[in-house]
């Protein structure tokens, strides 16, 4: 990395990226660009980021290129722009993909994480001007989910960033900032699973094991985990999972097992998998008069979900978790803070370690079901 | 009406009943036999009936045939079968669809009003047996909703009755045992509507009205009501809709009329129908964040409901409502004396009386949306 300017001016940084110049093309190691943080921005120094599904899907069907994919990480603020006084150089933070402004009706309401202004809109560009941060030899190059942290320096606005702890290991708490934080919240905020239930969760990678960690640590007494990946089982056992299903070993549909196993349906069904059809699948796997699908997964095609009415006059519940609830400045720290108080798991979600060059083996790793989470490591 | 046997040992009732042969045919005075109750079943001499939108849906498109329609009832125990204790000849009843046995895990549950042994699957026939206990000329006449109010007596399970005050009004309170208390339940149980909140509700009959009545009640600060038939207004205002949209008289879709009126969104929406379209409009008008959609109609036609999944990764949530929620023993004398001490209206929900033998002009009326309840009363 080279700086243009002095240490009191923020300016340009040249450094490392890794560019998705096409979908579904390997990422290609570039020479970045990266502007100072404009008002209410902050550049950040990534030091680890996670690589989750949702990179994927969107480096495999958006439209948006060239891109910096990346969301789940964790970094030091390197400079901070205009107007920022929650930050100053050299914090640790998370970045997140919806942030919170504090002010709107949503961020002040107790009831939803769906800040109105720094939310999901916007992505491929810089909430203040629409612009892009970043630039490959003067053309620009767009942001994704806020965060784009596949650079070694990256500009996010001060309202998708989270202060944690200056003692948190950033190479394990990146996983805080979105899947494990997900699937904690979707089975703690939106399902909030009481003691001795039956939860089924389909979907077994790091989202789908954080709900069951978290539906372990309320006291489940069946946790029932769908997945036609069987090599998943071995880790699900550990996040608490207690009855493994593959719906490739049975000719009936997997609902009709699932009812079985659970005595008439589970009280909870989690879909974790990003496929509209599994959302019905699960509404058919809850119980009549107070089962609960919730769903968290994003879909890579279909996205109409369709369901019988029956499900719901029976007494179903259909829900949406988006970052499992949480308030990410609100409540990310108090997350950190159980994972150092050792309350949560989180390096058993670590299946791999690779260099920034190496970023495209995880791509790989992840696609082919190999890993839970590929942790990359920038160079210092 | 002529008992052929004394009155220790009740035999069977020869009586007036009006028997849908056809579906969509007009309804047929008919001589009937209404054979005693067999064990846990009770035998109702019905005072009134109001007819409900799902006996017409039932009788435009359902295959069981002879059959007698009804189910929003109230009447007098006549003779009690073996084993039931909980009734005596002479005891004021509400009939309910919908039974509550009191021992299976969701009546014991407080979660849930969908008993599972006198639920919604048994229409046709008796519980015990499988059987009818109505017969013309020998010739078996199926029962409807575990109710058949069509009928100057009927048999139901005891299970699917209602001890009430015999101070409480038949020709009033039988509206309490289907429509209204499933509105006022879906605004205060299933959707719990909470002071202050912006509702808008699909459908202004009488379901619909009740819960605008539920929700006027819980202090609502804006209640839209939407219905294609410009003369409900009026009638709507008494029960607490302060906004009136027709969407015929708009160009653009009523979800955007909604979301402008709200400031973004309801709070609630409450498909009163029957149509799985507007309930994906019901979704698209309630905000993110928290927007609950309550869902009480039975669709007339396509039963399969659509839906984007950003409306759920948005926060949303999607709920059926059955009954509103009541567990009928265990609510319904609460909510007849609610009535009785004034703090609910139900009289304002009866737009006509007609004798039994005009039973098909309410039919008429009602698919022509001239009225909200037709109470129907039987003879002396």
């Amino acid at each position: 990395m080279s700086s243009s300017s002095s240490i009191d001016q923020p300016n340009v940084i040249t450094c490392k990226a890794m560019v998705a110049w096409e979908a579904g093309k390997d990422l290609v190691m570039e020479e970045v660009e990266v502007s100072p943080p404009q008002p209410l921005e902050i550049r950040v120094k990534v030091i680890c980021t996670s690589l989750c599904r949702t990179d994927i899907t969107a480096w495999e069907s958006q439209a948006i290129f060239p891109r910096i994919f990346g969301h789940e990480a964790s970094g030091i603020v390197e400079s901070v722009g205009e107007g920022v006084t929650e930050f100053v150089k050299g914090d640790h933070v998370l970045t997140v993909f919806t942030g919170e402004c504090k002010t709107c009706k949503h961020c002040e309401s107790k009831k939803s994480n769906m800040c109105q202004v720094l939310g999901l809109e916007r992505r491929g560009v810089m909430h203040s001007d629409q612009g892009t941060r970043f630039s490959v030899k003067g053309k620009p190059v767009y942001h994704y989910c806020a965060v784009s942290s596949f650079s070694e320096y990256t500009v996010v606005h001060s309202g998708c960033a989270v202060k944690v702890s200056p003692q948190a290991p950033l190479e394990k708490i990146c996983l805080l900032s979105c899947g494990v934080a997900a699937g904690l919240g979707a089975a703690w905020n939106v399902a909030d699973i009481s003691k001795g239930s039956i939860v089924v969760i389909f979907g077994l990678g790091t989202v789908g094991l954080a709900v069951a960690q978290g539906a372990k640590l309320r006291g489940a007494s069946q946790i029932i985990g769908v997945d036609i990946n069987p090599e998943k089982y071995e880790k699900a056992k550990c996040f608490g999972v207690t009855d493994f299903l593959n719906p490739n070993e049975y000719n009936e549909p997997i609902q009709q097992v699932i009812k079985r196993i659970s005595g008439g349906g589970t009280d909870y069904s989690f879909e974790c998998i990003g496929n509209t059809g599994m959302v019905t699948t699960a509404l058919q796997s809850c119980c009549d008069g107070w089962g609960l699908t919730v769903m968290l997964g994003v879909p890579k095609t279909n996205p109409e979900i369709a369901s019988h009415y029956s499900a719901f006059l029976s007494g179903k519940t259909l829900k949406g978790s988006l970052f499992g609830g949480w308030k990410p400045k609100s409540d990310l720290p108090s997350l950190v803070n159980k994972y150092m108080n050792r309350e949560i798991q989180v390096d058993e979600f670590i299946t791999h370690n690779l260099p920034f060059e190496d970023i495209n083996k995880a791509f790989t790793l992840m696609r082919e079901g190999k890993c839970l989470r590929c942790v990359i490591h920038m160079p210092n």
